[in-house]
């Protein structure tokens, strides 16, 4: 395992910090409060952090208001849980209860706004969804005439796109453990092993190597490559001029890394050797341009240019990479459209991939964070050859 | 390993029952559509499998006609692997696009049932949520006037309740290999350890067992029994007379199992020992109860029962057990108000949990599968006294 693991947590310090960050914000687009419920919002202003938002049973709320602490309307299975946070004000229903699931509760809490006719923003935009039933939400919108619902979507996105050094620090420890995982697929992967031990056995290495967990992995492998990267992995054992490729979001104190790797299994073949020099240059030149002030989509030209060597459709995977933190794949997107700018504390996947041969495709992944300087790696830069698996 | 894994996927037909059992229903309730797009329905009726789903940037759509197949609406992304399915009609665009992520793909094909004024069944009930933007829900909405918007929750729900044989196979093979990894406990555990490292060994065993990830796991460890059962694990060194809790959601193709087991570490307290018993009588008087024809009630009512030798409160977990299948917690929930009727093919946890001592909680947490003669086990019985490690 590595050493050095960060603390766990963060000082409550960093809450207030966000808080006050968003409140500034919210008072500069005029709303009264936030209502949040999904698990990286409700962690990025509490800390509560908790496998149990994998049951889709209970919603949990988060009201940020104008000023002051947010107030949590949970169940009750997450009261003890919830009081370790800095958040004084708890209000806890016993859940399930599909009568009423918070809503009563919620109510309560946001009919003064509703009185005043303020203005109450959630999350309405690219990339969120609605983490409770449809019929509360039409329910709960029902009981509160006045309430005017604004769009929350940039403003907090904006806000989780920058990371703090304490962020950076689970980033940089994530990203450490995954580059020792991979680093040990040569000693594990072997050829006629299926990709699904391949699997199993590389998440027991991520764990070992200090990983909490490893929530995503997917990979493909096939002569001379492979042609889609999302597919479960089957029992097809593993062959000489296979092309593997694995791609993984390890998980530390709930935050993520997400990056891949390909191997030739025995021998590389040309197409596939050609397709990785490549992407390789391509990262390169997304790590040149990722610097604050260049634009999201500065990067995606910068990588798309040196893929056009091989490919100019562009791709259908509609982007070359993203923002990583407590998700696997958060705001911005390097995308042509894409306007954002970088700016210091951002961390993002730089991920150019291209189609080549017969219907076959690659794909390359890296993590970074944008300093004054430029991009700092933080994952163990990829081979820069093709490297093969014997 | 566990060895006789049952084959990965289903064959055609059993898509063709569960969309013809559905559509059967539509027509009883009057439903000319469903819309559906979160990762269990989309599987349901396709058997699209894929970790991408952890990924909140692409929306993923499935349309259950009233008759034929359903349709999918996806990212271009997905293509490659739904095209492997059994549906004919699959529509994809270049995700991520912000300004159009699917959404007139959808309009174009939801246009005649808007113009027949007809009804689409969409998931708005209790345990569901919208996995989309809710400003995208409304802008389709408002493209479709006079389609009428119906709930389809207790349809969908029904269905998903009653496991297939092919189902259960895969249910009984994940929750073996949740037992043998139980099972294997007492040999990586030790006094001394702090409950991360026994996570990560729990885990790494797991894998070593044939699971194919180890998505959900709690637990908790502290001196004569533990107040909580959702928080991650801390770095407090395992000490003689903790009582120490796991409870783990492993999956094998796509598929849960969920329960728990208690440890004493070196010698078990006199309360934690009556705790222990009585919930272990309580499951007993559940299992007789898991009967066809029985209501959750009922199953509720016999556990509850036996709880109240010492804990007379109902507990704040609002529940006793629930629904287990492709997620980790399904419809139904064993509680006081619930009168879904227990049907063969329901498989089902029995979780009875109680308050002790000064503020403590303890749970157990069995697995079974409803059958013509009563409960069948497909965890591994928990001891009846409180096992003590050693």
């Amino acid at each position: 395992m590595l050493p050095d693991a960060p603390r766990r947590g963060f000082p409550n310090a960093e809450f207030e910090s966000r808080t006050a960050r968003a409140q500034a914000l919210m008072a500069e687009q005029n709303f009264a409060g936030l209502l949040l419920m999904n698990e990286p919002e409700v962690r990025y202003f509490t800390g509560f952090q908790t496998p149990f938002w994998q049951s889709p049973t209970r919603p949990w709320f988060l009201f940020v208001p104008a000023e002051g602490k947010p107030v949590a309307v949970i169940p009750e299975i997450g009261a003890a849980l919830m009081r370790r946070s800095w958040l004084d004000d708890i209000r806890c229903w016993s859940a399930p209860r599909p009568e009423d699931d918070g809503i009563g509760l919620l109510t309560e809490l946001l009919s003064p706004l509703a009185t005043q006719g303020a203005r109450l923003g959630v999350l309405k935009g690219h990339e969120t969804s609605l983490r409770m039933p449809l019929g509360d939400w039409e329910r709960l919108v029902a009981a509160l005439p006045g309430l005017q619902i604004g769009d929350a979507t940039g403003l907090v996105q904006g806000l989780r796109m920058v990371k703090s050094a304490a962020e950076i620090e689970k980033l940089v420890h994530i990203c450490a453990i995954g580059s020792a995982s991979f680093a040990r697929v040569p000693e594990f992967v072997v050829e006629g092993q299926p990709l699904e031990d391949v699997f199993r056995a590389f998440r027991r290495e991520a764990l070992a190597q200090g990983a909490d967990d490893v929530p995503y992995l997917v990979g493909a492998a096939d002569r001379g490559g492979y042609a889609d990267c999302i597919s479960p992995p089957d029992r097809r054992p593993l062959s000489r001029r296979d092309v593997l490729m694995l791609d993984t979001g390890c998980v530390w104190d709930g935050y993520y890394c997400d990056f891949d790797r390909n191997w030739a299994i025995g021998k590389a073949g040309d197409a596939a050797r050609r397709a990785y020099d490549v992407l390789w240059r391509a990262t390169e030149a997304g790590l040149a341009a990722a610097r604050p002030g260049n634009t999201c989509r500065d990067l995606f030209r910068a990588m798309s240019q040196v893929i056009a060597e091989i490919d100019t459709s562009g791709g259908d995977v509609g982007r070359l990479g993203h923002g990583l933190g407590m998700q696997l794949t958060e705001q911005p997107s390097l995308m042509a459209g894409e306007a954002t700018v970088l700016r210091e504390g951002m961390v993002l996947t730089l991920e150019p991939s291209l189609s080549y041969g017969d219907g076959l495709m690659m794909v390359h992944e890296e993590n970074i964070v944008i300093t004054a300087d430029g991009a700092r790696l933080l994952t163990r830069r990829a081979a820069p050859e093709l490297p093969v698996l014997s």
